[in-house]
């Protein structure tokens, strides 16, 4: 093998190292559900990797997109099966429940009252932290379209935008690190 | 170092980069939940996945397993503990439920109905595009056990198989992308 | 290209492959859900990983915690919230329920009677088989701190440890395997 063999080589090598899929610094989580616990859990670990130096993207698809909305924004216009899950999903991150223990917003109220007390960030706080931390956040059209959600009534969040599965699968793909939650 | 020590060095590099876990490019999804929600989501990033090029594996475990029941397959001599769980759990994908708002199907339909409406692919459909693209179906073989399920009462789908734990984690560990649904 | 530089090159180039993220021999699970089957998933998959070879990193987070609670051990002095939670969630491994059919413990009981009659591992046996095969355990210090549970009040396991979101996070980012359970 001459030196210029072995250059190109290496060289090859080096590129496919550094393209290899599953080996980004970077975390890449689908935010499914849309119940105050996980939603909390998803916006501990994603401000934490950022925290880390790990470049963070989520995609909030299916419950989880009702979070995104914001409870001071309105839309009109909206037909009636829409309404329908407007009325009826939690209206932004302030209005999820529990996925357990929920007792009739009892449970609910004594954990948010316990995270105060004890100086943990609230859901708030959380987008906030994440924001200045540059997490990517994504909203999945397609759930967005079946509830009939439009862009306009969801939170103020830099760069927000909404993306199709591929999208997501892409940056999974590139990701060291994913959870769908 | 000479010219043969590089060549062996270089092609021992080669080797570990291509054997490296977690580098394929590959997803394994292990579906675990039986709620409609979240089989729609396993299937729409396994097709959308599948249809990027990617090598995709599914293993169907727990409540997951009855979503691959099919309706029209009876079997008999069942024992009565297999005849209550066979009753009990849904009869294949076109019986599953909202994880929330089934509200005693009034919301499962509804959601149905905006898919059609909205043209999303149904679940059904999603299972023939999985097909096609070659989605790897493997059913957990303890599940089946203990709910008292027979391979031959399970869809009719392209090379289904029935595997332990072990099979999906060589899968998995293999697999840049991976998730618990 | 002189052997000098080939040769740093290539060393530099391993040791790039041997730091890269998300290719560890290794799992790294978050266990987040409290109920009796996503729980066994969780030890089946971990106990599976830990007899292929593979390092098996858990954190026990949120509901996930009650779990590890000693049903045998009692501490005094905590204060009315933290009893509350005390006395509301499953006391232990052997009190979870199934996050549906637990029907006011029929069905639980049923899959425990099922599990048994199969020769399945029960929970108390795979986190013995886990132990043995040298299974991580963290307990995730947030949760602990909100729901007032104590580390003496946390079953025997081998090196059991109270921990962050970060020391999680250095976990999985080498793991070539992570799921969220």
């Amino acid at each position: 093998m001459t030196g210029v063999n072995v250059e190109r080589e290496l060289a090859e090598l080096k590129a496919k190292v550094e393209a290899t899929p599953g080996t980004g610094n970077k975390l890449t989580m689908v935010v499914f559900s849309g119940s105050l616990d996980r939603q909390l859990a998803a916006m501990i670990i994603a401000t934490g990797a950022a925290a880390m130096g790990m470049e963070v993207v989520l995609f909030f698809t299916f419950w989880g997109t009702a979070a995104l909305r914001d409870p001071r924004k309105h839309v009109n216009g909206k037909n009636v099966i829409s309404k329908m899950f407007g009325v009826m999903l939690p209206k932004g991150k302030n209005a999820l429940k529990l996925s357990q223990m929920h007792m009739a917003g009892m449970g609910t109220a004594m954990l948010k009252g316990l995270m105060k007390k004890k100086n943990v960030a609230s859901l708030d706080q959380l987008f906030e932290v994440a924001a200045e931390l540059a997490v990517k956040i994504y909203i999945c059209e397609m759930s967005m379209d079946l509830m009939g959600f439009r862009k306009d009534e969801m939170i103020d969040y830099p760069n927000l935008e909404v993306c199709g599965v591929a999208t997501m699968l892409v940056h999974a793909r590139e990701s060291s690190l994913q959870f769908f939650i």
